[in-house]
C-alpha cells in the first residue's frame, strides 16, 4: 500500500499563499505533518503557478527535502517542471505523476521516467479524451503498458490511475473503476494502481464517508495506492483496518497498534 | 441488497428470557424496530432451546406475525422447528436458513424448501467440515448448486453463505470470503449470497469497524444479504453509502434520502 500525501499542491489556497511569501517553513511543517502521519511519498505540485512553475517546483522540492527524508512524488502537467522536481529528489525512488496517452503528453515525459528511474503514475487517458467504461480503460492501458515497458520501465514501476469521477453525475463511475482494476489487473497481475479521491464524491454531502468507502471498495479489488490527506485520521484508521480484513497485517499487528494509539477514538 | 434482521435469537440474554416469560410484546417491539429500520427479512431463531424447540418457533412466529407483515427468515438445525416455522409464515417468499451439504443435513431440509417454496441460505458446509480456501468453498458450493437445483430450486433463491471465520485466528479469512463470492459468482452469475458478520471480527477491538469495513469489501465483490442488527444506524449507512458507490442508487436518491434523515449524524 503507497500513501502519497497530497497537501503540498498551491491549488490550496493557504500553499499558494506561503509560496508567493516564501514561508518555508508552513511548507516544512506540511511535509513533516504527512511524513509523521504515515505517507510513504510527499505530492509536491504546483501546476497551477504556470507562469514560474519550475522556479517554484525547484523552492517546494527543497523545502521538502530539507525537512523530512522521503521520497517525492513530482506532480505537474509540465515536462519541465517535472525535470526541476525530478533532478534534485535524492531520498529514494522518485514518482512520477504523470504520464498520459495524450499527444504530447508521453513522448516528453518517458524520457524523464527512464532518465530518474522513477515509478510512473499512468492516467488512463488519451488523446480521444476521457475513457467511460472499463473497456474502454482497459484499451488505453494496455496501449500505455505496452509503450512504457518499450521503454524499459517495469512493471511494477507503474501505477495506473482509472481516473475517478463522480458518481453524482454517473451512477455506475464507482464501479467502473472497481471493473477496470479487475480487468488491468487479470491482463498485467504485476503493475499498480493508484487514484486521488475527492472526485468520486463531488455534489454530496457527507463526502469524507464516501471517500473513506470507495477506498475500501477499491482495496479490495487491488487498488494500493491513493492519493490522499495522511493527517486525515478516520481514513487512515479505514485503511489500517481495511489492510487487517484483506490478510495485509500479520498477526494484526498494525490494527492493534492503530487501535492501542488511539487512531479508532 | 437483502437485510435479515438478527435480533430474534434467543442466543440473546433478553431473547430468551421474553420467552421464557411469554412476554410477546418484547418481541412484537423487537420485529417493529427491525422492520422501520429497513430489515427486508426478520430472522426467527430459537435453536439453542432444544428441549422445546417447535413450541416456541410456532410461539415466535405468531408473534413476529401479529405485529409486521414481513416475510420471515426460519432459522434451525432441526428440521422440525424449520417446517413448524415455515407452515405458519403468510407474508411473503419465507426463507429457510440454512441448508448444508453435511449428512443428514441436505435429506431433511430439501423436502422444506420445495414444499414452502422458500429462498434458501446454503452454507459452503460438508460432512468433511468447514473449508478452509475459496477452492474448498466452491467444491461444496458445486455439489449444493448441482442438488438443490436438481430437486427444483430456481438459481435466483439460492444464497450461498461462504461461512465467515475470524481474521484474528487466520489473517485471510476475510480474502478467502470475497475470492469465494468472485469464483461462485463467476460459475453461478445468478445465485444470491448472505453472510453474518460477527465471526469476522471475533477476538479483536472495535469489532463495529471491522463488520462495517467487511460489509463494503464484500458488497463490492458481490455480496448481496447479511444477516445483521438493522438497528444499528451506522452500519445501516455504511451500506446506503456503499451501495450509492456501487451504481445501486439511481440518482443518489437513497443516499440523500438518508442524509437529510440524519442517519450519517
Amino acid at each position: 500500500m503507497l500513501i502519497v500525501g497530497e497537501l503540498i499542491n498551491t491549488s490550496r489556497k493557504a500553499v499558494k499563499e506561503a509560496v508567493q511569501n516564501k514561508d518555508a517553513q508552513f511548507i516544512k511543517d506540511l511535509a513533516q505533518k504527512q511524513f509523521d502521519a504515515g505517507a510513504d511519498y510527499i505530492d509536491v505540485n504546483c501546476g497551477n503557478m504556470i507562469n514560474n512553475e519550475v522556479e517554484i517546483m525547484t523552492w517546494l522540492v527543497n523545502c521538502v527535502q530539507e525537512q523530512v527524508e522521503a521520497p517525492l512524488c513530482i506532480d505537474s502537467p509540465d515536462p519541465k517542471a517535472l525535470e526541476a522536481g525530478l533532478a534534485l529528489c535524492k531520498y529514494g525512488q522518485p514518482m512520477l505523476n504523470s504520464i498520459t496517452d495524450e499527444d504530447g503528453r508521453f513522448d516528453p515525459v518517458i524520457p524523464l521516467v527512464i532518465k530518474y528511474k522513477t515509478k510512473v503514475v499512468a492516467l488512463c487517458m488519451d488523446s480521444v479524451g476521457m475513457p467511460e467504461t472499463a473497456a474502454d480503460r482497459l484499451r488505453v492501458a494496455s496501449n500505455l503498458y505496452q509503450k512504457i515497458t518499450e521503454a524499459g520501465v517495469a512493471d511494477e514501476d507503474i501505477y495506473f490511475d482509472p481516473l475517478v469521477k463522480p458518481v453524482s453525475s454517473v451512477g455506475t463511475a464507482g464501479i467502473e473503476v472497481l471493473e477496470t482494476i479487475k480487468v488491468i489487473k487479470t491482463k498485467y497481475p504485476k503493475v499498480h494502481f493508484m487514484c486521488g479521491l475527492s472526485n468520486i464524491s463531488f455534489g454530496l454531502p457527507n463526502r469524507k464517508l464516501l471517500n473513506r468507502l470507495f477506498v475500501v471498495q477499491s482495496m479490495a479489488v487491488g487498488m494500493d495506492g491513493y492519493v490522499l490527506d495522511p493527517a486525515n485520521k478516520e481514513m487512515m484508521a479505514t485503511i489500517v483496518t481495511s489492510k487487517t480484513l484483506l490478510g495485509l497485517d500479520e498477526y494484526n499487528g498494525d490494527y492493534l497498534d492503530a487501535f492501542r494509539s488511539g487512531m479508532f477514538e
